[in-house]
């Protein structure tokens, strides 16, 4: 069965986009940690990240240092930090993090709750920083 | 000056070394949030991750994947997780870090305590999966 990330890359379900390539797909995260959370995947689906083979995790960190560096302008922050779990969808994802602090990057953080206007908003300053 | 980083890499400061290759080094974590808690470090001293050229960036990444592999071998895990936050040694470093839970990865957890021997020890059983 498709990964839910799957999906989202083929629009069965809708996500807040911020860029997308041939092989690549980021998109905000809808339980962010802080404003401007975004996720960055391969539009393969392959569960576990050190599984993607080297060319494809070789352009996934090329393209999500162009994503990061757009949130980097778009969003107040000290940096992007990066996160990968993989313990819950099973679809290789990188999470870039605006934060001020280390704290900012603990998952057992309360989510933040935005509207989905505030979702567009955000999504539109990261993207016409790209 | 000369980052803690690069005095580690020149064998200024004594680290527990897993690999190495022209442009990157790997070591234990010495404040590990798990047993197996590795650095991964482009040799040439850049502050911010996102600041590393394509090619220097996408090796960073190949060469992460040989280890993190090496550690899923030799370290009891679920996953290895990644994090980079770059708040405090300005010289960019991938954190990789065998997971069991999510909150494993949370950097305000008590850091794991060795002795040098134990450190050595799980050093020694990384690099046998390299």
């Amino acid at each position: 069965m498709a990964s839910i990330f799957s999906k989202i890359v083929r629009g069965e379900i809708p996500s807040y986009k911020i860029a997308e390539d041939d092989n690549y797909y980021a998109f905000l995260d809808i339980n962010p940690l802080t404003q401007g959370h975004t996720l960055v995947i391969p539009k393969q689906e392959t569960d576990y990240l050190f599984d993607i083979e080297d060319d494809l995790i070789s352009g996934l960190m090329v393209f999500s240092k162009k994503i990061a560096r757009a949130i980097d302008k778009a969003i107040p922050c000290k940096r992007v930090g990066v996160a990968v779990l993989g313990l819950e969808v099973p679809h290789a994802h990188i999470h870039l993090i605006p934060i001020q602090s280390e704290a900012d990057i603990s998952f057992s953080n309360p989510k933040l709750k935005f509207t989905p206007e505030e979702f567009e908003e955000i999504a539109e300053k990261i993207k016409k920083e790209l």
